[in-house]
């Protein structure tokens, strides 16, 4: 499609120096978040562990724990902090296939289609419980602020794409702020509360958090543009998953505003659920490629980027930092 | 049915003595509920206030209240926190009717029959964050840990009951443990936080927190028993209600387990969906009655209600006092 990202190490940008950095300190988490999704009803750790076992990439409690390490932190508060990050963000994910009625996630059978939809509000209720007990054990009312709100905000985002579903006049400023709530939210907030447990200075905080919300947005812009290229199996969700939802999203606000009338309309029905099939898919991706709506989507992920990895430039260099920077050129190079 | 309750005074027992202790701070409380349910999206306060603004007693609030009156505590750290309780529960009836599909609540139409179960799971998710950032500005991380505890018990005990559901078998042991989870420990944590912003001994807080607890689980015994008596138009909900969903309750068991062979057979086949008509609902009144299933579910729920009226026992006298104990007789009494 487009220019490639090189770096000058001339290799793929990868995750695994982010993985590798934090490997021990995920031992940690991972040892808190199967603690702390045991119940004495069998149904809860059964269910949680569906989701929380398949092998996700732990992405926003990674944020957490690279944070720290970029502030040289050497405490263990942020441990039980990183498991309730990852506690809220699966609450929302059971939450959000129960909404959207998906059947897959991760290519498997999502919880709702197994449990139902009783047993996934339900327990995802319990982990976002679970979420705040963690965060109160944790001691700090000022991370636990940063993710009450984050918590909030992210609920609000819900509800605003709920309402804004199937409008195919969305507009880009009106869906970047739903990314914004719905997915940059709790990137943000996950790297913030490292800079509170090693209690760093506010402008410190506030660097980490750019960081994690211009990543966040940028991750979300991408994963929107792979739903329209062909090669969908690094996501381990299906190419087209979004328009077969007629799902918004920025390929689709970019390739409706620079359409003819007709193609406008084609991507009305689409949006209304009037056009799901393969042959559909196949001249949405014409449309989305000849009016560079894809292209120009991960022209903004780029953006991003960019304002993520500026955003810690302020800090020491070292491996931690480097690690992170690695990590937005992942995020962004994934489509190609 | 059986013996009434009287008090010395002669007169039936009333919520009014509390609803009037309590009437000045429930308006800061009412304040902060309006103040923080309010959001940028329409449908979030639109929907919310469907449930909130419906004219639901506010029993958990008036509790944080009135037990902050018992301690004659001047301060108002306890309004907020009284705000996120009565968000905590009014989070859980949302996600509740999504649950159990339910289309009738406090007389109205469900949310979830008006603006779909997506909204309906959403907007909770938000009340349910709120009721955390309302808790966070109060400052204590004492009572953050009791409520954000009372949270996971509360989605446990939902857990537990949906994989309780339609089994006859069920047990009054198991059902004690899942209305402990389900109603009591939110009763019981609304009214400890009231000991915890006042600074009182854990004495205090434990005698509190009894007090909630057998409350709860008195009025839902009640609760549970009103709905196989005809008379029930104080609840606002529908006699046989419980009846027709195949609801296990204390009536149920009771019944069951000193019932025939053929009234088993009978209750079998009410709790697995396949008697619902109101041939059936008579029949099923006539066998609690016959059993006196009823009669014993009012016992239970007087034994609860004494032992709530001990736990405050060693307050001093006072409007406060009779007025809590005056709920709990209120609340046995409600059935007659």
């Amino acid at each position: 499609m487009s220019a490639t990202v090189q770096r000058l190490s001339g290799h793929q940008p990868s995750l695994d120096p982010m993985i590798h950095l934090v490997a021990d300190d995920m031992n940690q988490v991972n040892a808190a978040i199967v603690d702390r999704m045991q119940s004495d009803i069998p149904l809860i750790p059964e269910l949680a562990n569906h989701l929380i076992g398949s092998g996700g990439k732990r992405m926003r409690p990674m944020l957490t724990l690279a944070s720290a390490r970029l502030l040289n932190y050497d405490g263990g508060r942020h441990y039980g902090l990183a498991a309730a990050v990852e506690f809220i963000h699966t609450a929302t994910l059971l939450h959000d296939d129960v909404v959207d009625g998906s059947d897959l996630r991760r290519g498997k059978r999502t919880a709702n289609i197994i449990w139902g939809n009783p047993a996934s509000v339900l327990v995802g209720d319990f982990l976002f419980s679970r979420s705040f007990e963690l965060m109160v054990e944790a001691g700090s009312l000022s991370a636990l602020k940063i993710l009450s709100n984050a918590s909030a905000v992210i609920a609000e985002g819900e509800v605003n794409q709920l309402t804004a579903a199937r409008r195919v006049d969305l507009g880009e400023d009106r869906y970047l702020e739903i990314i914004n709530a719905k997915t940059a939210a709790l990137f943000a907030a996950a790297c913030r509360i490292a800079a509170v447990v090693a209690d760093r200075p506010e402008s410190e905080e506030a660097a980490l958090d750019a960081y994690g919300r211009n990543l966040g947005i940028a991750f979300q812009l991408v994963d929107d543009a792979i739903d329209y290229t062909s090669d969908a199996g690094t996501m381990g969700k299906d190419a087209g998953d979004d328009f077969r939802e007629g799902k918004m999203t920025l390929p689709v606000i970019l390739a409706y505003a620079r359409g003819s009338e007709e193609q406008r309309q084609f991507w009305k029905d689409a949006v209304e659920g009037r056009r799901d099939s393969d042959a559909d898919f196949a001249h949405a991706i014409e449309l989305v490629r000849s009016t560079r709506a894809v292209d120009d989507t991960i022209a903004r992920a780029r953006h991003y980027g960019q304002r993520a990895i500026e955003a810690i430039a302020p800090f020491a260099d070292g491996t931690a930092k480097d690690a992170m920077i690695e990590a937005v050129e992942f995020a962004v190079a994934r489509v190609y």
